[in-house]
């Protein structure tokens, strides 16, 4: 970051693609010139947002009964051709290994695209009995898809990072309550952590995972109006576990296969949309419980009370450290401005600056990062009001999301509408047929609209007929262009 | 886990193959039916422990500035061919990825064997004058060698999961203290949390990294007195840092190359360790500080007095877990045999079982894992006891591992020596000149004992001439056969 460069971004609703760009450096979250497209590289102050994110949610799928796991990267031929549907839709996407050392390998392998095939072979071997059930096992790991379209980064690139979860249950009724308590813990971490509001929806067939029965996915809206999937949930119904044999021996002494699911939650593309939804022109914005540095304090230094002043910035460093908190002392030697700027563009929430006549005053100045709003809060104080500023960032972050979404969420009633949303952005709220042609041509005419399912949960009113071709309306659908 | 194979392991000391191959089925540890060849599954018993050990060191490495950050799998050719020695080094290990959907690559990839050739092009743009040094990142992944040696499950494999940390100083006397700090930080962790004693050598010229001036290693002795490679640290020079041309302006002006190290901790090996120095035919045996679970509650229920029992349980859970212990009530409908059993053979460290009689008394029964011990403890002395068996069963650990490490550790004088040394397995200590080739006859005569190195800050006594050729002595080596 150089310290000389301090033009504010651009702004976000107005020009995202540079917006994003320069954030991306500013931060120093990535870096682009690793020399193989679609592979970046996480500097340090992308990877210990990221290593937060997975802690967010490997200890919610501890505490469900998950336990994690490790998997192979490469994946054998003979494993992954088993499900049909699945090899269909990841046979042109997946990197091949072919040689080791100097040899071909008899056999090629592939590096994991998503790992149903890696795990469920094992799960076979691993489920007899009814009592092994349910089977709940995650990995964190990176995936490997050759994406034909044009990456960018964190948003879509050749090497992604995830948490997937596969699970192995004994009814229909245990897999359905899986996805639904799938849906709960990203709806509670999108919600109560993250700050970041979501539309939660059931894709369409042709947009169902490559082997499932149906598919459940989080779409998140950017500021320029296009979304992101984050994550998905799937219901696998029998088709894996018929392909892999996955049988279990019930109570009646019956073998039966196994009902699956499966959970993908994107931290890469999490680490996206904190980014995007969150940042302004200052840099990033993170909600407080998954900033890797919750609050800074930068002691304000003038020669003749420099002591007194780092005293007082140690004692309510190691206060606020014995809280739990995590807290960084900048005592370096950078001027405050300097040390203001680098801390606002990481998106620290919380700031904490202690002059010579604060400390006299038994007062300390709070920074939020925000609002940007500066306030002088009583020492003896202080804790409380980190407690009620922990609620009130979430807030205010969950408020601007969800003000974005509703300004931009379009009822759609012709295909006049259609167009215009496409010209104007926005997501898209229509009465629908039902049928994939017509999908196609609404994401023809419109230059990339997708129907991206139903909303789950939403009751609707007797449709009429489909608005953008005129047959019988059969469910209320969302529509927006996709990254 | 069979529940009515209750038989006990072997003596691990007289048959060690036998007994690991053994405990890795029977703690559930990992599974070997993935079908490819050394690769395998971490299954969830392995996985929680490896998260704990990556934890342990991640957490110090920070504590020490440095910083996680995450590169690519995939490293391109023209990166890695870049360091003659390095090169020279893995080209016959490395896996290639050549293909990508229905497409041959223009420019096939590596799958990354270590990491350098893939972060030190980056570091050449990150580093540009003396302000941005030390640059300390690490990377906790896992990297691909195609070994042709005979794979053997967490000790030698295709696929290895580790930390690798790549620093870039100033000047050399930085680099050297680096490579002091690491082997600290491996040190401590070896001696204070996981409590196994090690070897701690300069490897001969013949047997460093490729592309490293000097070579740092901790080897662990096993039962079967084999020693097991699970740590190194490099001192690069400037081999990578001309060759990669990273360079930063000095205070005084001048450009000048960085001074590199890089230290890679085995998680894997640190896995395959802890099962083998401290398992016994009972099963795992875990410290204390890196169990994941550290504290099993397991009720003696007898039908009157459940109430009570499960009431004083569940209040001595919560007890111990607010003190931040990883603690697990064990409230199954098995039978307590079971239970014992279960949690005996994944190692965990303290048992507490309450039964009636304990509840009336006001006392729980402490059962220690390291010696197999029941201990009656007053429930208000319990806290304190705890925190005694922690360090207690540590020291026993240690002390266990230790007694193991002298009781094989021979002074070979002379050729007979070295045949018997051969013969009985252990670990020799010889008057050595110094000559690769001298090396290499001993190996051969020897069935694969090799000189390991010297022993960091050992000092010795005028040496005379070579134990194995008789030519003058240059140093004081260790020999033994390595995994």
């Amino acid at each position: 970051m150089s310290e000389t460069d301090k033009t504010p971004l651009p702004n976000k609703y107005e020009n995202f693609n540079e917006w994003y760009n320069e954030i991306l450096q500013k931060a120093e979250l990535i870096d682009l010139r690793y020399g193989v497209k679609g592979f970046i590289v996480y500097r340090p102050n992308a990877a210990v947002i990221m290593r937060q994110v997975y802690r967010l949610f490997e200890e919610e799928l501890d505490r469900l009964g998950h336990a994690p796991c490790i998997f192979p990267v490469v994946i054998p031929f003979e494993f992954f051709e088993k499900e049909a549907q699945h090899i269909k839709g990841f046979l042109d996407e997946v990197f091949w290994v072919t040689k080791a050392g100097q040899h071909e390998l008899n056999k090629p392998l592939l590096l994991r695209p998503t790992s149903e095939t890696a795990m469920y072979p094992l799960y076979a071997f691993w489920i007899r009995s009814y009592k092994d059930l349910p089977l709940k096992l995650y990995q964190s790991n990176s995936v490997y898809r050759y994406e034909t379209k044009a990456t960018k980064p964190l948003l879509r690139g050749r090497e992604f990072f995830w948490i997937e979860a596969h699970c192995a249950h004994r009814t229909k009724e245990n897999a359905e309550r899986q996805v639904l308590e799938d849906m709960e813990v990203m709806s509670n971490a999108l919600h109560e952590v993250l700050g970041v509001p979501f539309l939660l929806l059931e894709r369409p067939p042709w947009d169902r995972f490559a082997g499932a029965e149906r598919t459940y996915a989080f779409d998140v809206v950017f500021p320029d109006k296009s979304v992101l999937q984050i994550a998905t949930t799937h219901i696998l119904g029998e088709n894996f576990s018929r392909a892999f044999e996955i049988m279990y021996k019930d109570e009646d002494g019956e073998l039966k296969y196994v009902q699956q699911t499966c959970f993908g939650i994107g931290i890469s593309r999490i680490l996206a949309t904190l980014i995007s939804v969150h940042g302004d022109e200052y840099g990033l914005v993170l909600p407080f419980d998954i900033a890797p540095t919750q609050i800074v304090i930068v002691p304000i230094l003038f020669k003749e009370a420099g002591g007194i002043v780092m005293e007082k910035c140690k004692a309510i460093f190691e206060k606020l450290c014995e809280k739990g908190y995590r807290v960084m002392l900048d005592d370096s030697d950078e001027r405050p401005g300097a040390k203001f700027y680098r801390w606002e563009t990481l998106g620290v929430p919380v700031r904490i600056e202690i002059g010579p006549r604060d400390v006299e005053k038994g007062v300390v100045t709070v920074f939020r990062r925000d609002t940007r709003e500066r306030i002088v809060v009583r020492e003896n104080e202080l804790e409380e009001k980190i407690k009620e500023l922990r609620k009130d960032i979430l807030r205010v972050l969950r408020e601007r999301g969800e003000k974005w979404l509703e300004a931009n969420l379009r009822d759609v009633k012709s295909k006049d509408d259609l167009i215009m949303l496409a010209r104007e952005g926005g997501i898209g709220r229509m009465a629908f047929c039902g049928r994939e042609e017509c999908a196609s041509e609404i994401k023809a005419e419109t230059g990339g609209f997708e129907v991206r399912g139903v909303r789950v949960g939403e009751k609707w009113e007797k449709l009429s007929v489909c608005a953008a071709c005129g047959k019988e309306a059969k469910e209320l659908v969302y529509v927006a262009k996709p990254y």
